[in-house]
């Protein structure tokens, strides 16, 4: 693959991010049509059950796609089960002579047949240019089709000294205006937040990414709302319940709810997901493969301790997301980033790897990834 | 002042910091003689007692100084009290026509008398060329003079999530090597090293400047070792209480302790302070201020959870260093950077100004200072 390659499919990446927040449970995909060094063609995919990045830039080319290259950054896809047809054979069809593929869709009904269909048809296909910035673009999907739960993302806003609330329970708010429009933000981009009960009945939170604060604009897409309640103890005047035309919530149980108050919220078109206990909770890796059969392919936990101990102590989440305040809040009192129960030795400690960090306004990001994704 | 005097101050400034750790309780000074566009004498002060930095640059110089430019980066001394000489007197002797001056010094008996003195001789004295570096360079000193105190930095290893150690104590180590050198190399900048007894109790720690830690390896000027123990339970074995010969120790207890016990220790050369209690504990303020009349113009704390927390209360640190190792420890039970009580509300957390963060080995050094300097 020669440089003219990777300049193209930088090209096509950028077109695939243009569908960041809205192709979920598909990938973003991006693809570009070269002719003769001139681009007649450019698509990306948009929204789940929409049509394909190489069908709309290849529609776009149309005859201009004769004798022509087909940068695409995930494989073409070559199954039947979905809603649109699929694209191997319009490539076929529409003449161009090779296809440079970033990296082969490992979900089980494409991983490589299409670029075997094509290669079998006498197409040339190269595969793996810039493969890195592909599977970083798309790491969400990837992990979801691989472990069949959702890529998780642990979110908090805390102090410098590692506290997300004081003892008595104040967390509103200990990050800036900035670092809460950019968490609204993150918000918009992924399936589902998660919060505890506790949450609910602290802050009763509405839990939808909202743009400005003031006067509160919602963004067209809302993310599911999820709260974990083993007893089911939320309040039915919950904002979290309200406006479920815009945003759906999920309730994720147990056995100790009040069967009578799981038919209520049901009634009033919530999810209500009765599961497994795990030490008196709900077993959250159970409710991990549910949410991942339900299409969520990224998770926001926003969490108060507890919660965020439990997702911890569980492996549950692969990125940490930490806007941190020029603050000193101090106290074994406070609530810390973690609860629960810490381990004995220090070599129980979780490791972290990518540390990385940014200035947002008066906050900082620290961003890292856990060891095991 | 010319952009060519900004760069003969900044050689000066040079010269200055290669007193770093040495100097105290005097400041750091970098002088330079130019005469016809050409360096004719530079000097640094490097010990208290020793030659001031405009003395060795104008012996340097001699007769070439005539006619030439001083420069230095703290306005030369006019007092009498102390170990050498006044410098100003030289300085007039030399035959130089200019002095340029980083900046005043607010020692109470310089303060403009230099410059005064200088200028009445009929020299040429211009002042504030570089002066913001140079009050960076002498942050610790100055705060020193105006508030009599020793400059305060708090130090500590901790995880991403705030924890200095495990519930049961366990601290070594959560930084990695790379941190720990430069933590040894930072103690050896610093006129004393401060921790509390429990510290002493659990890590029984030599609290010395070692560059390398295997074989342990001392620089050659060791900080002054302070621990804070109300009721003097130090072991007479503690490893801080060794080599008093090359590291001098200093005990800080109240009237709880055994007065036989303070003899022993005295008899072993080991200072102990009795001091007043401030809720049950040594009173915090009245060590600072003892500290600094015996000339520590710095103080590093290495405190455990509740001796940090202490001197944050007491409003007494000018700088926080935070060694952040990439590991989550999680546990409402784990021990956080600031132990005792958590403030009731968010508005009396403690802000932090200049965040700045750095790389350092597999950590993150995270550096800040308290609004309140």
């Amino acid at each position: 693959m020669s440089s003219r390659d990777r300049e193209y499919m930088t090209l096509a990446l950028r077109l695939a991010a243009k569908g960041r927040g809205s192709t979920s449970p598909n990938p973003m995909v991006g693809a570009l049509v070269v002719t003769r060094g001139r681009i007649v063609g450019q698509g990306s995919h948009r929204k789940a059950g929409g049509p394909h990045a190489e069908v709309i830039a290849l529609s776009q080319a149309g005859s201009r796609a004769k004798g022509g290259t087909l940068y695409v950054t995930l494989e073409p896809c070559s199954h039947l089960k979905k809603r649109t047809p699929p694209c191997v054979p319009l490539v076929m069809a529409s003449g161009v002579r090779r296809v440079v593929v970033a990296m082969v869709d490992p979900n089980p009904q494409v991983k490589g047949n299409g670029v075997a269909q094509l290669t079998r048809a006498g197409i040339r296909v190269d595969v793996g240019c810039c493969e890195a910035e592909a599977t970083q673009l798309n790491q969400a999907y990837l992990h979801w089709v691989k472990t069949g739960r959702p890529f998780t993302i642990l979110k908090a806003g805390m102090t410098l000294d590692g506290q997300i609330a004081t003892a008595s329970g104040e967390s509103q708010w200990i990050t800036d205006e900035v670092s809460r429009q950019q968490a609204h933000r993150l918000r918009a981009d992924v399936d589902a937040i998660l919060v505890g009960i506790g949450t609910v009945l602290r802050d009763n939170p509405q839990l939808t990414a909202r743009v400005t604060d003031d006067p509160p604009r919602t963004t067209g897409r809302q993310p599911l709302r999820i709260v974990v309640d083993s007893r089911l103890r939320i309040p039915l005047k919950a904002k979290v319940l309200e406006h479920q035309q815009t945003a759906h919530t999920l309730i994720a149980t147990t056995a100790a709810a009040s069967a009578r108050k799981v038919e209520r919220l049901r009634k009033r078109g919530i999810d209500v997901l009765v599961l497994p206990k795990a030490g008196g909770h709900v077993n959250l890796p159970v409710l991990w493969a549910r949410l991942g059969q339900l299409g969520v392919t990224t998770v926001l936990v926003e969490g108060g301790s507890d919660l965020n101990a439990a997702v911890l102590q569980a492996g549950l989440p692969q990125r940490l997301m930490c806007y941190v305040a020029p603050l000193l809040l101090g106290g074994q009192d406070a609530k810390g980033l973690f609860g629960g129960r810490s381990p004995r030795r220090l070599r129980s400690a979780v490791p972290l790897k990518n540390v990385r960090i940014e200035p947002v306004g008066r906050d900082m990001l620290i961003q890292a990834d856990f060891e095991t994704q």
